[in-house]
């Protein structure tokens, strides 16, 4: 089996990453797919925060994808209008078993047709902006599966999904041995009133106002 | 103000890109320090689990640094027994006002005489490792501050210090914009029975045996 994680320039670090660590952690300890980042061609791009990264295949020389997570950041909006980038995310959509999306890479899985009359997510500060898309249905969850479409809110919120994902095509005790050795038990600290806003999604709404212990 | 982030082959992704995403959020959203990535040279390199990257700068082309990250991957094994990078880390040392590790990132900050007599954490995988070595009090929290010294448990625990450390240097309010920006606030979801084994991190045994709601 095999995974592919779709860069561009100006994708955004934790976007990708996140996911990244969590599938190649399933590849390392309990026989998961292969793991390789796409990229329109194989020269070296720069990321949204600066990191430079160098893909590992071109559209053109990328073999046959079980799953396909597209990552975000402010430049998935310009790609989400990128003829090329977007044909290749479509087609790949007809073979792979499932899609999934961070942040949002959410507006160019809609540009491929593929949230077509689906539920979907992605950062808090562009829920609006999803929500004037047609045919898709925005839900301000962390993460959410409809089908094998899979979408998530913003940056951080990759991890969660990959391993609800992994979870659910590899069973829970594999997400177990993801989990346990990317050691992700965060603390749950949630700091200051920056998110005490009438933009926040929903679902950190509802955490925020009842902090856990 | 300038944020290091040491690079070097087979460093773990996420060790490196969870606090990278945090610092360069500081950077944009609350006037944090430049961040840049720093290798041995600015050839490319390959991390753990196959990323391709390339550093920002050369150990002897690095600027003046404030902080500087140290993240682990087994690798860091290795890196803790290589002259160069062990002096490297020693002498910025003794100029920045802060040092940070992650995971096995904390045998590279003991070679270089970092954690002499203070109080320091690693991956839970390594924690009988570190106990080891001479001059460090081993804890088994997901990150210690002891000064102006700050290490973290494994992989994910990075993105928990280096929130705590932005809120600790530029404020609460400020870790919180960084907290919202990169909508980091994870599910909590604890998944299967891996992590139930004695060598696992006490800070973790007392989380996964007390579920969240």
């Amino acid at each position: 089996m095999r995974f592919g994680f779709l860069v561009y320039p100006g994708v955004e670090e934790l976007d990708l990453v996140g996911p990244w660590e969590m599938a190649t952690m399933w590849r390392s300890y309990a026989d998961g797919p292969e793991c390789l980042t796409v990229g329109a061609n194989t020269d070296g791009i720069v990321c949204a925060k600066g990191l430079k990264m160098t893909p590992d295949v071109s559209f053109d020389e990328c073999p046959k994808l079980d799953f396909l997570l597209v990552p975000g950041g402010f430049a998935a909006l310009e790609q989400a209008e990128n003829p090329d980038l977007v044909r290749f995310v479509s087609r790949r959509g007809l073979e792979c078993s499932h899609m999934l999306s961070v942040c949002t890479g959410s507006f160019i899985l809609h540009a491929a047709g593929i949230l077509r009359d689906r539920r979907a997510t992605t950062h808090w500060k562009l829920l609006a902006a999803l929500r004037e898309k047609d045919h898709v249905t925005v839900v301000e969850d962390r993460f959410v599966r409809d089908g094998n479409v899979w979408t998530s809110a913003g940056v951080s919120a990759g991890i969660d999904l990959t391993l609800a994902f992994i979870a659910e095509v590899a069973g829970p005790e594999t997400a177990s041995l993801v989990q346990y050795n990317s050691e992700y038990y965060p603390d749950g600290k949630i700091y200051g009133s920056a998110h005490d806003t009438p933009q926040a999604s929903a679902y950190f709404r509802k955490l925020t106002a009842e902090p856990r212990p």
